[in-house]
């Protein structure tokens, strides 16, 4: 059950997406050491209805086929004027085979002409181990959502999300470790690093 | 976030059921300090549908109330031949205000004349902490209902269940120390203790 002592502590990556395996993998450190998701797994249908659902179904799925300890997170941007769209639907907001800049594009018409453009990106992040013990982390950043898409960094909304607190840059127009240091999956994995005893 | 160095971690327990606390203390050992549920705590409505969501319903609770961590557990005896019941509604088998003895008399009714008298007892323990933060195990042991209550240790229906692999002693006969070796309960907090790192 427990890792031999002082090795890093291995856990399947429930994800195929490089850049949240690279962030991942720089959030967890040397204490962990991510294994990459098996090829002849199939996509698992992310049919629940909130983002930890979502999350446990990935991370268990990965677990049940390797009987390793997975680890998956789920991430959504919750917009306060779309009444907390799209939330768990966030890679599917621009239509069931949209792309980044589908989702971004549909956003931005969306919130055309609204006041409010707060929101909040959040991520449940879940290590469940082949006893059946689960490990639920969370992490949230708020901030706003831009006029326009700017960076060429980070992924998914980051062109379109600038954090509460900095300087009005988007998360796209972030180092990977400015970004890490006040992002939602950021703030996710190091409490489940902490909560893992590293 | 996280304990100061060497001290034990401070849980507050959901339970006060003291039958139930007796043997989480036990489980747990000095490595964790149990803190009593709070008395201005009103009853917590567990309406979950399994297991795991009462569990969670309950560390929730008391974590929210006392903004600590905080440790629950849900138990429930799936029986073969009633079709996993009474499963997660095992503490009102016998009605809305039954008590243990109640309860063990209305299984021992529905099990009449049953051929297949094969049960699992199952735990789900849960520790909540503050920042939104779960940790979940499960213990299960695999066992046979008595014909009739026997042995005056443990609670619920301890006097009737016989767990496999052992003397044919039912629970309520053999000391906590026996039980808790063998026991779902004990299963499910010795691996949430592994999980915590200690």
């Amino acid at each position: 059950m427990s890792p031999a002592p002082g090795g890093p502590l291995r856990l399947v990556a429930a994800t195929a997406n490089r850049h949240k395996l690279m962030e991942i993998a720089a959030i967890l450190g040397s204490a962990v050491e991510l294994l990459p998701r098996p090829a002849d797994l199939g996509e698992v249908v992310e049919d629940g209805d909130t983002l930890e659902a979502n999350a446990r179904l990935k991370a268990a799925a990965v677990c049940g086929h390797t009987g390793r300890a997975a680890v998956a997170d789920d991430t959504g941007l919750e917009v306060a004027a779309l009444g907390g769209a799209p939330g768990v639907r966030s890679a599917r907001y621009g239509g069931e085979n949209a792309d980044d800049a589908d989702n971004r594009a549909r956003l931005l018409v969306d919130l055309q002409g609204a006041a409010d453009r707060s929101a909040r990106f959040r991520t449940v992040a879940v290590v469940a181990f082949p006893d059946g013990g689960e490990l639920l982390a969370e992490g949230a950043t708020a901030g706003t959502i831009a006029d326009a898409p700017r960076g060429g960094e980070g992924f998914g909304y980051d062109p379109v999300f600038i954090p509460d607190g900095g300087d009005g840059r988007t998360f796209a127009e972030m180092s990977l470790d400015e970004k890490n240091a006040v992002s939602h999956r950021g703030r996710a994995f190091r409490a489940l690093a902490a909560r893992l005893g590293r």
